[in-house]
């Protein structure tokens, strides 16, 4: 009998951990560091340590554990296979294989931003249903597509790069991906930082966001205080992303579309203006799909990826 | 042992229909009428008769028959109901529960385009991948996803609906969907007839085009003679479609995107002006993605259904 499982996030400095019920209690939570230095090397051998070490300190029975799930940053491929992780410092890795060894237990990897939506589904925002798209909104904009339960990952490890897809002509200074005029440039709190700017430059109105520090967070505190300038950067904002999301829509037209990250502490607000440009422009018979905030914050990625081998 | 299945075509003129071997092979191709008269109540009886004749006509065991799958014209959900279908006559109908109870075999049903697209990936232009994004360039743009060999439906039935995606916002008269700025509206046949006679209305220039009926065949025999006009709607063309691929393989990265449909019988000519767009706006991971030109023509949908039952 299958008890227990382990979520993993890996992250650029600390490994998220949770011990949790093959039902989805959360029994134990906590982290240890990310150690990147040669090539992170250390990664997977501290990752099956902190693992071995936890089913010990909790009398675990091994055969009890249906396995560990392991999200990171980074393109993963059907077979659990790392290309290239940039902020692990990591060349090719096999971590299916690598972890598999390292602890004698069953491990499936995924993309971070996959597996923290496939959390979200699990018992987040997107709880009760079988599919999702979810649209991450931080420094950057990440993604993952959830369809019957199992994440898009894609044939080239891009599943759900919802991101870079390409909304706007005129801007001409690169993404972090190289390209010109993604969404992340725009949706992003740097993207939002951008518009703001944008738009305290093209008038002399006077403005919330013209006393202070421009963050994504001024810009909707600034909203809430009806500030138009602040509204007229919220209405873009709303439209590159509701127009984006409803051509997404069109495609993979999932359940539910789930916003989280840092800019959607902004709340339910944030939802209003992305909504209404979203039924302008999706597909008639996706026209009224379910919009939620995410709700597991950090967590979604531990929850995914112990989801993962459930 | 199951040895055969039928792949059934509904269309709002004719119904196809293929007896196949379970490796593919096609043994038995014909057609009957669509009898859309009295909301179509013939239909699937019409249906159940011929595959019970052609059982008889062939000496066919009914256990080796593995199954009927069928493709009809309107969205297909999950259990195989289909809740209107306009070409057919129909209101709802339960295609899956209704062709089992009267050919004692069992049945999977899908949209025609989502079928034709799993044709493609089983024998045609996408044959030797598992998944792939599919568009269909005729009198309208249609289209299906495949992930891991399964097509994506959706949660609305609107699975691969790549054809309402929004892609221009100077647009103002409505497509057939309702919505206004559709790629249907700019890259079906009568979508390159639109940019073809606002090119010719935008320039004195002389043109090919200028003396005949514009049709989307007319533009692409006049690029083929490096007529100027055409080459400015095919660069059009191209870059609305080539864009919008760009934003469809970011979020689902299948192996390789096929292009099928009247129009494409323009030939390779009309994939050199879709990839190069795809390729300069496509985020760097997906930028490589294969291909393809469709190549089982009107036949991809008895592949595609005859597939699902596979």
């Amino acid at each position: 009998m299958k008890k227990y499982c382990f979520g993993i996030d890996v992250g650029g400095t600390t490994v998220k951990c949770g011990l949790f019920t093959v039902e989805g209690e959360v029994l134990d939570k906590w982290e240890i560091k990310t150690r990147t230095e040669d090539n992170g090397i250390n990664i997977l051998p501290d990752v099956a340590e902190t693992i071995n070490q936890k089913i010990q300190e909790k009398n675990i029975e091994k055969e009890s554990v249906a396995g560990i799930g392991i999200g990171v940053p980074g393109p993963v491929n059907e077979a659990g296979e790392v290309p290239c992780a940039v902020n692990l410092h990591w060349g090719y890795v096999n971590i299916v294989g690598d972890l598999e060894r390292l602890t004698g237990l069953p491990v499936k990897a995924g993309n971070d931003a996959n597996v923290a939506a496939l959390g979200e589904l699990w018992k987040g925002g997107g709880a009760g249903y079988h599919s999702l798209i979810m649209v991450t909104l931080g420094t950057g904009v990440g993604g993952g597509i959830i369809i019957n339960e199992k994440i898009v990952a894609g044939s080239h490890g891009a599943g759900g790069e919802i991101g870079h897809a390409h909304v706007e002509d005129a801007i001409t200074d690169p993404c972090n991906c190289g390209n010109c005029g993604c969404l992340e440039q725009v949706a992003s709190a740097t993207g939002i930082v951008r518009l703001a700017k944008e738009a305290l430059a093209s008038t002399e109105a006077p403005s919330l966001l013209r006393d202070q520090e421009v963050t994504a967070k001024a810009v909707w505190d600034a909203v809430k205080e009806k500030d138009a300038v602040a509204i007229q950067v919220a209405e873009r904002f709303g439209n590159y992303l509701g127009k984006t999301l409803a051509v997404f829509a069109t495609v993979a037209d999932p359940q539910v579309i789930v916003i989280g990250g840092g800019v959607s502490k902004a709340g339910t607000i944030l939802l209003d203006y992305v909504t209404g440009p979203f039924r302008k422009y999706a597909f008639s018979a996706c026209r009224e799909t379910e919009f939620a905030l995410a709700t597991l914050g950090n967590d979604a990625g531990i929850f995914g990826a112990a989801k993962m081998v459930i």
